[in-house]
């Protein structure tokens, strides 16, 4: 038995779907400690899964498992994915859902999931969460190694991934993520940017740059290190994406 | 201590009604294991927590024992009911809400809770999943044998459950249920359709029948076999909730 | 190893705010048990926050741990608070969060969190529920002793917390919290009403105080005891709220 299971889907909260793969889950390892990341990922976002994905896995016991259902090819061809990579493993539709995991990781194993062997009995073709996941997920709680549950590929799904562009004078900085705060995480990282003496222009307006909310008052926008390690654009006490709507242009010059 | 206990609530997650609920079972059972299966039930819609229901405890391992509080005649005279059938046990108001599970169970024991031997000190009168489930569900996780719990009854209240109506040339079928992802999903089951060659008909457009949602070109209609074992009417990536709204006229001509 | 952590945040449960808090925890205490008492406290909204754990903490086990981040100040000088009374233990922002606790408990002893202590590495300015607060449980969980977590204080930051008041013939009660039945639930208790021969009114009409919804025709307004302890202003299977919006004055007369 390893670390917890972790479940990231988009099947958000009002139906019986997250509580089903569970019950699946149990069904077969009653021992098993389920922990749920998010289940409201936008549906069939599987963008904003990957973004999720990304920055939180890290915070999560070695041994974890992440079963990670966004998943609007289900049905079709679509492989489905073992990941297992510095001591975590990964299961999830063959989407692009792992895209920063791969751009971020050299070593890593991939599996192509011999999916007939873990399918329960009567499956759906459109519910692979219950069907196909939970149970593969069971079987490795269950001691099953990773090399048995299907073939190494190399060969993922990968999704064009946001990145700051240069623009004269310094980057365009595209949004990765709206949270429910409103703040706008960009793909910007400490490595884009100098350590102090740089500007940002939202939407053509410039903002101040701080170290925290409250810096600010009440009302105002800013520029911070968000708790992710990306450039933030929040309002103190308010909602940035109201301000500016979701997708503003934001630029950062120096 | 038996399996799981799974949670069936239309109290949303913004109240504290259902951690005090898990609060009232853990101060008794320390170890009990509490599953969500959802608290979105629209409020006081006894008929979509039958739904739900009826389609997940199979999911669960045996054992589990299934706490279901969707209850607008809470602090009646309204029996409060225990349910034994198939290895699972489920604890609600006597309001219909085990009305498929009893349409579907030939072979089941009932009980009408002895209310007085369970209720906390001072109870409300208007929260019994805290007051009186809760407190019940501990006791049944310590060992209570249900039929300590109160005594047989048979007469249960029954919801008219909606079932695919005869017309000419085929059938008229209801919608059960709508999901996050806006599929609707109908009371027609394979055993009420032939197993090819039938047409679907909604708000008076036929629609392709097909395996899987991405059979069909993006934002297009279909009808497909759901996750659940009904008919079911979807868009792919969109919304069939928005196409043609929540209850559509919905025939199968064969 | 004590009792359950309960998590009570505004960070709602679309982004993975409250899933890396948990794996934080799980991390260095991997059997800690988990219950989410609500993350849907509307953002920054720290009042609401402070309604919901005063009545909810009573039905959690003794040696519950509660952490508690709804904390518009993070970033900046304010405290972070360790709180233990009747045997529970609280973390959270001194923002005023614990207000009706120290309201009516006489007895607790109040720590300010040696912070540096329990940081992460490289810890954000924006999110202490994950960098802090969870740590500061993780270490509570493993046995450190409340009294080595920081200095004894005895000045929290205070909410102006919402009473009765008197006019002639009675009370103006104020609205604590509208639930998701859109209840209203005042400030009033048993303690200032007399047992019986009170009438409500509620912006200006009168509406009968009844033992529990179902007294009243369905679409009715009525006043009763909620489960809280509480008077509330309800309408049976529909929303008080809807009907009179969230904040009426609401009088009771005797």
């Amino acid at each position: 038995m390893k670390g917890p299971v972790v479940l990231l889907t988009d099947f958000g909260l009002a139906d019986h779907y997250v509580g089903v793969m569970k019950g699946v889950i149990l069904s077969r390892v009653p021992e098993a400690v389920l922990v749920d990341l998010t289940h409201e990922i936008p549906p069939q976002d599987v963008r904003t899964a990957a973004y999720e994905l990304w920055v939180s896995y890290r915070y999560f016991p070695q041994g974890s498992l992440f079963v990670c259902v966004v998943d609007p090819g289900v049905g079709t061809e679509r492989r489905a994915l073992l990941l297992e990579t510095e001591g975590y493993l990964f299961l999830g539709p063959d989407n692009g859902l792992f895209t920063p995991l791969f751009l971020s990781h050299r070593h890593f194993k991939l599996y192509a999931l011999e999916v007939e062997r873990f399918l329960l009995p009567e499956p759906s073709r459109t519910f692979h969460g219950r069907d196909l996941f939970a149970p593969a997920a069971a079987a490795l709680l269950s001691g099953l190694p990773p090399e048995e549950c299907g073939s190494r590929v190399s060969d993922p799904v990968l999704l064009l991934w946001p990145r700051p562009e240069p623009r004269p004078g310094g980057l365009k900085v595209p949004v990765l993520r709206v949270d429910r705060f409103g703040n706008l995480i960009t793909a910007a990282t400490r490595e884009h940017l100098p350590e102090r003496g740089f500007r940002v222009l939202v939407a053509g307006r410039e903002i101040p740059f701080a170290g925290t909310y409250a810096e600010v008052p009440e009302g105002h926008p800013l520029a911070l290190w968000g708790s992710d390690g990306f450039l933030e654009i929040a309002v103190n006490r308010g909602s940035a994406a109201e301000v500016f709507g979701p997708e503003p242009e934001i630029l950062v010059l120096f």
